[in-house]
């Protein structure tokens, strides 16, 4: 390909290129195309002003064939992407002595002194860095110009081409600079990214008439919703009238003098461009123009800036008008954008009080009281206070108090502790890692060295998808989940050709996950449903019996609760699969650790507390992610499977009475042996004939096993013989393919990932080259016993859209997530087949 | 083929077949062969024997052929393996009281009354099945065949054919049963062996000269040191004289009356047929004869029984013998029987006082006093006094108190646990999982429950061995490594063809390892370096130090130590490559727990006792496997392996002077991503410089990785890139395989293999399915990139004969394993060697 010229007159046929010039200069050739009135422009390419940087000289021969020589001129920056910066623009070039008189003699000598004195400084500081106090004390442009002689050895340039040059020099310097390149970086520039440059006529704002300049755009940078906003400032230049105070506004209405009153036909041409470039340029345009006598000149139009929420509606609303098909807005919305609509966020330019930077954790802002305990913010959820759970570190016995808080603070912990992944499950904002506070929980303070201690009730606002703490309360924005982004999930069901389930282990969680129309549960964690105080009490007994009989009987009291929780699961998922984990966690888990607990339950239990204190101990474990838990349990206490499989059946049952007849899917965690599998198989087969027996109602079901152990995923032709699905568990097969503990790997991860040691927190996102493998090779294993095999990811990542692409392409059926996860899975999965068209 | 007749006389040329009539007729047939006198002999099939079994009516006619009417004849089972076991012999039969008078004539009345009278009581209770005490109170030939006739309702049968069927089928039903099926098969049997059955004529020992049975064999069974030994009675038959008392000796000598005075002639003959059989048969075998009248006949010969040792000295004494080559020497000892000879041992025939069946955890048996601390175990080391450690469970803090120790038992763990594995490693006897025995630490008694309390200094032996604790002293078995063990190995050596290492921590365990005759050190775990006092003093500085230049200056304290340890380690192992794994166990192993001990330590540091306490718990982890160990803290704490590295370079410089150039190898623990071996390798590397810059003196160094986790296996390849070796691990490899931590499973990994969940405990056997994938992935994958690296197992996998196997075919240099495995490890890859010509 030929190399394009190093300066391009911007005309509807130039070979303007967003990758050789930048957006900036292919917008304006756009605005040409559209016959708006566009001044004079020309467009250097990247490698030209690359060549600048590099000291060569520019040639400026085009710049006299096409502009007058009296024209001032501008120069704006051009990259490639709008986010990617660049150097400020550089305006009035080619002011001079005999210009600014001829300036004087039109529209007086003020007028001409204001711009040539401030052409000089801007000349002098920011193009050539000299001092700004060089021009400090009364100035006039005589008396600057002899300060610049001083300073330089030389005259100010009088001439177009010098200073030209100088500013295109200057101008492609500042993007070599290093800041000016890491701030490009981490918008997700390259390395090489380059820059373009616009010279443009000006157009000289000080005429008789109403003359000078504004910015307008046609919806609401906030909302996103239809709404006409503009501000003009006469005898301005640039966008001077956005960040004026007497700006006028451009609509006449009441709230004081507008432009609408004296150029009416520029605003209505203003308002039509607003259509054309819409229509044409499918997207919302913020227009920069001038006016001289009320005659209309367009400068520029850049993409409206606009909040996640102002995005989806744009995309949704060009949609709707039939300007961009449904598609097209899928694409235009990056799903982690979804999840700020979802939660309510701190304004961002609300005033705060910071105390304290801790890890974003689970996403939403919330103001409360400091509580230190979940029974606190349990009494406080009860009086409808808003309250913040404060802990070092969360454990089960907490999960009803962090459901019942607004807001989570730990001490301890990362992205990926007990805290964070259960607020997220329960869409509660959390922040974790808060090592700069001090907590006691004895005194119920909260100190923040050497400013404030926080006592019990005292306010606090946390905001989990920042990170950061603040005092008392902080002005929201609500969360905004109908209109377009309904519109947008709903197009985005139709679009997709995976399906997405949700991770509930509660019917409040269910309903959450329903409310975003989900395909299905695809992992009910069943050991929540135990914390509950009556049942744990039953626990701790089951725990403490002797002998199988006694355990089963201890388990028989929870059975109708666990029936229970089915019934009303399968009934609000109104015939969707729901996807049952068997039991998982340590019996440890359920028992207490204090002094004064254990002799409370030695109490109940009527059992001397030396004795409970023993049994306690005898079942603390070393490793316990590694220990006696899932299927080991399962195999080794056989009463609390049956027991489960029997509540699941039973619920089947009762749920399936006059109804679509439900199917239970039940799932076996921790498998890492076939033989494992055939074993519990064979206990629920049994459960089932015998329930099938008991109701005389006949009833199916699907067993199957969570792949999270490496074994398991290397032996999955030979698991999958007995399993029905296959559900990948990519939280413990992240933490054993490592050898990785998630609640042990927040001391070292930061380290880690800053080091480039691991690219990214791997359980943040997914290992595609080690536990990707692995996943691969147990899709691959299972399909070819059983092709007709469910396969799925559950855990953390099913969320995360580059996870869920990674499945799709290993073909799996569905990804499970949290249900505030939801969204944003069925965006990025409405995405994927949308690419894959 | 064509079936086998049912029965075959035994001569020279019949088609005799070990599968196929067992390995007595086999054997009887080569003593034919060899002419020795062996009575006139029939062997039935295995499938004739089967078709007894099923009801079918035995051949008999060849019998009447081959034998005299008045012949009495014996049958003896005849299984394919000697200890497959199978019904006792029945003697005599043909006795009838036609034959019972015409021996009366010529040998007397009661010699005749008393061999009839026992043959009716045999053929009545063991072959028919009858009450025993039928023939309570006097007895005499005539009283018995009328209880006889009595309880059958049929008179005693007097013709041979019907005796012969029914003992034949007795025989064969006898086979059949469960507890003989159950026995067999844990010898090895395959369940559908068979059984063959010798009919013989019985030579009458009844006559008028010199006549009786008896049992002669040429090596001691306890040494297997050459020692004519036999026992012989007059008037016997079978194996009488082995267990009768007033046997008589065969040779002549100072110790009573013996058969050689008598018969000289027939002990020279058996003399002579020792030399025959050994010579011609390649065995040591016990001779069963019986004499008529000084007239000697073989009846028998079987494979002399042996202990370990005497196994070992019987196979290298015929090899040296040149009657078998060395090859076959070395594959006839199950490398497992090496083990005995290495340790103490109970004599079997020790009487003992059982107090507690444990976990034969490290084999080897010994005598000593309680004690209840690492201290007191060293105190009494110090004194020569022996001693037994009891400890609930051990810790790192234990080890100087272990190697003290004559033996350790704990209440805790399995095969797998702290205890167990340091014990093999140390050669030290240990007991785990003796739950049975009540410890108090505080008490210092040791109860056994119901019977007695033990106090510290009570006596005790441990038989590491077998798991059993006893009172008291108990007789032992000195260990025996020196001549035909020695030999043994020498061989083994010779044969071997892949490299056997040893893991050793200390200066002790590699003295121990090169008397084994190592190919070097394969693990080198250098952590077990600072729990002397003293180092573990400044280790706890160091975990107390603020910034990474405190730690540095505490650890500079550390370096000549470590640099001393190493020198040491390299001169003993004189040139033989040592391979150093850096740091690897988590901090808070390092810091006490008690209340007592962080006062002392907080002293110590002249730190707040709570100051230290909260550091302390700051550091503990939820899953320390998991955790912040190995190749993490090396990224995280530099100093440490940079210390390390530093005395590794100094020694390898100390040591080389004047002598062949040490090459140290120095391995990354618990690698999972190449930038973790990139970092760290870099850094070594610059030590590596600043060392040869310092002592002006080059050296060269290898830099690998111990592949742990699974996904460092499947990442082998580009981990290859910087790794000269690769070295797996496979305990921890099998821990994330499976998600099992080996401190944890020990709760139920008994149940798991009981119910056939997992075929055999992983920790004790590799899987070869799931880590064994593993490995070989990683073996293949390493060696794509990089096709001359070094691969190995270690861990302690490394010593089992299965295990070797895989690692050969794997195509893997080295195998690594504890001191005291060394044996078994090189006799297994001399027997594959072997096999693989």
């Amino acid at each position: 390909m030929p190399q394009p010229p190093d300066m391009l007159e911007i005309t509807p046929t130039a070979a303007i290129r967003n990758d050789q010039h930048g957006n900036r200069a292919k917008c304006l050739q756009r605005l040409v195309r559209l016959d708006l009135p566009v001044p004079l422009s020309v467009a250097l390419s990247f490698d030209a002003v690359r060549g600048l940087a590099l000291g060569r000289q520019p040639n400026l021969g085009l710049l006299s064939k096409i502009f007058d020589a009296d024209d001032l001129l501008s120069v704006r920056s051009s990259s490639e992407a709008a986010d990617w910066g660049g150097p400020g623009a550089v305006l009035n070039i080619g002011m001079n002595t005999r210009i600014a008189d001829k300036i004087a003699e039109s529209h007086g000598r003020d007028v001409a002194d204001a711009l040539y004195l401030s052409f000089i400084r801007r000349y002098a500081v920011d193009v050539l860095r000299l001092d700004d106090d060089l021009f400090d004390g009364p100035m006039t442009p005589s008396i600057a110009l002899a300060h610049y002689e001083d300073e330089m050895e030389e005259s100010f340039p009088q001439d177009v081409e010098t200073q030209m040059a100088e500013v295109l020099r200057s101008m492609a310097r500042a993007w070599e600079g290093t800041s000016a390149r890491l701030l490009r970086q981490a918008q997700g520039a390259p390395a090489d990214a380059g820059l373009g440059l616009v010279i443009q006529r000006m157009s000289l704002t000080v005429g008789k008439g109403e003359s000078g300049s504004g910015v307008m755009q046609f919806v609401s940078t906030q909302t996103g919703a239809p709404q006409a906003t503009g501000r003009y400032l006469p005898h301005s230049q640039g966008r001077a009238a956005l960040s004026e105070a007497d700006a006028q506004f451009i609509e006449s209405d009441d709230r004081g003098p507008a432009l609408e009153d004296r150029c009416p036909e520029a605003v209505m041409a203003l308002k039509s461009f607003g259509d054309i470039i819409r229509t044409r340029l499918r997207e919302e345009m913020q227009i920069e123009f001038t006016l001289r006598d009320c005659e209309l000149t367009v400068l520029d139009a850049v993409r409206v800036p606009r909040s996640a929420r102002a995005e989806v509606r744009i995309a949704v609303d060009l949609a709707e008008s039939g300007i961009i098909p449904k598609e097209e807005a899928l694409m235009r919305i990056d799903p982690g954008t979804l999840n700020q609509l979802m939660h309510r966020q701190i304004r961002s330019d609300a005033p705060r009080d910071m105390l304290c930077q801790g890890i974003a954790a689970a996403p939403g802002a919330a103001t409360g009281q400091i509580v230190f305990s979940a029974t606190a913010a349990q009494t406080c959820a009860a009086q409808d206070i808003p309250c913040i759970l404060i802990r070092r570190e969360t454990s089960p016995e907490d999960i009803r108090g962090m459901h019942a808080a607004d807001a989570i603070v730990t001490e301890r912990g990362g992205m990926t502790s007990h805290a964070a992944v259960i607020a997220r499950g329960l869409g509660v904002p959390c922040v974790t890692g808060a090592i700069d506070l001090q907590m006691s929980m004895r005194k119920k303070t909260l100190t923040v060295p050497g400013r404030k201690v926080f006592h019990e009730g005292d306010i606090i606002t946390v905001d989990g998808s920042t990170g950061q703490i603040m005092a008392g309360p902080v002005e929201m924005i609500e969360p905004a989940m109908g209109g377009a982004f309904a519109t947008l999930l709903k197009w985005a069901d139709e679009a997709r050709d995976m399906g997405i389930r949700a991770n509930a282990d509660t019917a409040e969680d269910a309903r959450v996950a329903m409310q975003f129309g989900v395909d299905g549960i695809g992992l009910c964690r069943t050991e929540h449903m135990f914390f509950d105080p009556i049942r744990l009490t039953v626990m701790r007994e089951m725990i403490f019996a002797e002998e199988a009989e006694d355990r089963a009987a201890v388990l028989d009291r929870l059975l109708p609760m666990q029936r229970a929780d089915f019934i009303e699961l399968f009934e609000l998922m109104q015939g969707q699969p729901v996807c049952i984990r068997l039991f998982d966690p340590p019996l440890h888990e359920f028992l207490p650790t204090g002094r004064d607990a254990i002799r409370s339950l030695a109490a109940a239990l009527d059992l001397p507390a030396s004795e409970v204190a023993t049994r306690i101990e005898s079942l603390q474990e070393f490793n316990p992610m590694l220990g006696m838990r899932g299927v080991r349990l399962g195999i080794t206490i056989p009463e609390i499977y049956e027991m489960q499989a029997r509540a699941i059946f039973e619920a089947t049952v009762a749920a399936s009475k006059g109804r679509e007849p439900v199917v239970p899917e039940i799932m076996i965690p921790l498998v890492s042996a076939k033989r494992e599998v055939e074993l519990i198989k064979d206990r629920v087969d049994a459960i089932a004939a015998s329930v099938r027996n008991e109701s005389g109602t006949d009833f199916t079901y699907r067993l199957g096993v969570m792949v999270e152990t490496p074994r398991a995923a290397l032996r999955a032709a030979e698991i999958a013989e007995h399993s029905a699905f296959l559900s990948f568990g990519t939280n413990d097969l992240t933490q054993m393919t490592y050898g990785l503990s998630r609640d042990d790997a927040g001391r070292f991860m930061s380290a880690y990932v800053n080091q480039g040691v691991y690219d990214e927190d791997p359980f943040q996102r997914m290992d595609q080259d080690g536990v990707g493998e692995l996943l691969l090779l147990g899709v691959e294993r299972g399909r070819s016993v059983r092709p007709d095999i469910t396969l799925s990811m559950c855990g953390e990542h099913g969320g995360n859209p580059e996870s869920i692409a990674f499945c799709r392409s290993a073909g799996m059926t569905y990804v499970s997530c949290s249900p505030f996860r939801v969204p944003v899975a069925k965006l990025a999965a409405a995405q994927l087949a949308i690419k894959d068209i």
